[in-house]
């Protein structure tokens, strides 16, 4: 019987260690970063690992916004009030049934000094607030809503804040300037660096431990001994096809993975061939990212039933989790013209126009959907919005007028051609300092994961918020580079 | 480290072989109990375990209706013309993208041979069909639909047919049955039975191949040797709250886990201790057993957004599993006092009755969903219903007439009193032939699946029909005992 690839190495098979460092860490995106940094800061030696020619990982991709709360200086400045209880209610609650408890409460109560760390490292943040309802921020300001606090079914129930952090940089340029002032830091430590460098598998020893690490470098395998861990922070698993079928086919029918190439599950297997728990493997992030401009969010989505489906100020992640699980069939975002506004000079969506109305009955001529369902929906959804209500779906008053004609109405039907881009959520079970746990719940001596290789605080495409993945990830990366350092177990 | 429950011994750790046999089947259930047979009829010795005093599994506990088609002979008597492609595209289509095709395909092929093979063994089909809607045969009729093959969006598409195959015998009678005619079988075969015999631990040798397993009986513990394999046959983990949280949380939203207490999970975590992979975790079947009485499928269901988000007339896993992933809030049956007839006598649901109206208008007011939201649905019902039409969910003509007042409406909110059993559909990554897959992808050597212990041809609560749980088990459970039977890999 072949083994296969990711079959773990056993030191018996060890012809000749290459070298030895303290902690290994796989992965040079924001998680790895962090780890390196950590496991340097407590005293290990360490050593950087990334298959790609450069750092930055999928966060370098990212906008790098980064979700804190519970009281940072830019929300202090801001003038928000925010409390770890707060932000533990929304994380918690959003993140349904699957939440960790024991790593969201963790994640709010390190959130400040989280922000203060990154400040430290470099990372800058200016004291302003950036009101318009973006999927990013494009203005250099420091904070932002990303996710569905100000919007039903958390705004009755959480006091809300914005927790977007976003550094201070204009334009999409938060992940490269956030990976550039990492890869500063790493360079100020004794960190070794090595790129180009694909991690093939773990060495574990008699024990069942992890002790090092079977690399390729120059197209040459070396076994390097890692005396104290290897922290894998090497992505999910959205660029692999063959992971998706079988853990999260649903995702498929989305239009774009979102990554870099690295993010092909090698980090979650590789842990999963030494024993590793791998949960929530079905969930994951799911956009339909329909603002800018936000005066879409005037509009609403009409599935298949002529039916609305959700409150339209919600997160897109949540609209994009929402509109997949809706029956097959057309979804169509309808809106006026007057709304449709700069639609095509800047819209990431994509979504066709597939039909226009100069009156209301025009469009609904034009519909494929059951004419007097979607009659209805729309006239009532004008009637209540005329008086500033939504009693169906509580979409906030701010975002609630008749639609008025002339319309249009735009194609979200999955695989019609706007731009649904999609990530994993799923990964490995750590405890809350990373520590990589086996399917019979036993820690595994040697193995960390962080960042989405693990599986941490975001867990649901329609609880997700922007900047909890790179939040969790930098967050998540520091607790497994300072577990691995202090890791003596092996002594 | 302590060592866990299900952690793999090694024959290293053997310090006596208590005995030894080719096939050792864990649990005397439909799957274990079919693959027992084979297994002994391919010549192997085997021993066949079950944790608990009788055999039975929750095959017994079941109505053991089983799902087969393609033409059986009761079919054709009762006039039916099935295919195989038909009963192909049905299944496949209805277990949406995590269908597997090949074992999709390999069950509609097998149908008509397991039938007759059932026959053969003793189980009677009487060739009539119970045209009733309902969730089981209570009569002696030998074929019912037990699935939404007549309910959009399948009946537009796919040739229907009833396939759920029913035992001759009256009341909610054929589990028992079924088990006592598979429990005659075994005792007139050389098999050997051990009950109160609890799994506890699988047997690897060095190659990681699986050689035995360690039970326990009579308070004491024994290792047996498996020359050629081990099946298990142990059931889902719809009884183990702790994987219940970790892999399919939403299910504990539901009121009851149905099966026999050995499904604890313990089949699957054994098996991922030594490496299996385990799949589709999340997903199981969810019912809101509304029918009978029959006439609720003219009621309709309204979410807390005052929508009807089904065809009432689907099977009632499909309408439990849509019920589940709606909105948090109240979910209401409303229908006719005349449908209601002789509901609190007949139904299993236990639904309370929350609200009535002498008047439409009566049991608005005293709805909790938005007011003008409900009255446009129901208007709206009514209006397309006595055309004979749905133009919003396609609904059959059948179950189509307005709902006239006098009106009642049933709490089918989840964790209100209706009655809504679940149990889980993910399980171990097996071959069509029930060889236990590694998370590398290779078979585990010595080491079978079959039943709800592996991932099989049921994957999706919406899609589920009744009787293809047991028609798998029994199918699957034949073809693993087989393929350990005939295992000479350790030879």
């Amino acid at each position: 019987m072949s083994k296969a690839t990711f079959a773990p190495l056993h030191t018996n098979d060890v012809a000749t260690w290459h070298s030895a460092t303290d902690v290994i860490v796989v992965g040079f995106g924001g998680a790895g970063a962090c780890a390196a940094i950590e496991a340097s800061d407590a005293g290990a030696k360490v050593l950087l690992i990334d298959a790609a020619s450069a750092p930055g990982g999928s966060t370098a991709l990212s906008s790098a916004e980064i979700y804190l709360g519970g009281g940072t200086r830019v929300q202090k400045a801001c003038g928000y009030d925010d409390s770890v209880e707060a932000m533990y209610d929304y994380l918690l609650t959003s993140n349904g049934p699957q939440a960790d408890a024991e790593k969201v409460r963790r994640y709010c109560e390190h959130a400040v000094e989280h922000f203060v760390w990154l400040v430290a490292q470099g990372v800058p943040f200016k004291d302003s607030e950036l009101k318009a309802r973006a999927v990013m921020a494009t203005t250099d300001d420091g904070l932002l809503y990303t996710g569905s606090e100000k919007a039903w079914p958390y705004r009755d129930h959480i006091p809300s804040a914005p927790r977007g952090h976003n550094l201070q940089v204009w334009g999409d340029n938060g992940g490269p300037m956030f990976m550039k002032i990492m890869a500063e830091a790493i360079a100020k430590r004794d960190i070794e660096v090595s790129l180009e460098t694909r991690a093939l598998r773990l060495i574990i020893d008699d024990h069942q431990r992890v002790v090092g690490l079977l690399i390729r470098r120059d197209m040459e395998e070396h076994c390097i001994r890692a005396e104290r861990g290897v922290v894998l922070c090497a992505g999910g698993f959205a660029m692999n096809k063959a992971m998706l079928e079988k853990y999260a086919p649903e995702l498929l029918r989305c239009s774009m993975p979102i990554g870099n190439p690295g993010d092909n599950g090698g980090g979650i297997q590789m842990a999963m061939a030494v024993g590793a728990s791998a949960i929530n493997m079905h969930e994951g992030f799911v956009s339909l990212p329909f603002y800018p401009p936000a005066s879409l969010t005037y509009g609403v989505l009409i599935n298949c039933h002529g039916q609305r489906f959700i409150n339209e100020d919600a997160y897109h992640g949540r609209v994009g989790s929402y509109l997949l699980r809706q029956d097959p069939g057309p979804v169509y975002f309808i809106l006026s013209v007057e709304d449709y506004g700069d639609y095509e000079k800047v819209a990431y969506l994509g979504a066709p126009v597939v039909a226009t109305g100069e009156t209301l009955e025009e469009l609904l001529d034009a519909l494929p959907m059951p004419r007097d369902a979607v009659a209805q929906t729309l006239h009532s959804y004008n009637r209540h919005a005329a008086l500033g209500h939504d009693p169906m779906f509580h979409k906030q008053p701010d975002w609630l007028k008749p639609l008025q004609a002339p319309l249009v109405a735009l194609d979200c039907t999955p695989g019609h051609g706007a731009y649904m881009p999609y990530f994993t959520l799923g990964g490995l079970e750590t405890s809350p300092d990373g520590d990589v746990v086996n399917t019979l719940g036993e820690l595994i001596v040697g193995l960390y994961a962080a960042g989405r290789t693990a599986c941490g605080v975001p867990r649901r495409g329609d609880g997700y918020a922007s900047g909890i993945s790179v939040g969790d990830a930098t967050m998540s990366g520091r607790f497994a580079g300072r577990a691995a350092a202090n890791n003596k177990e092996k002594e």
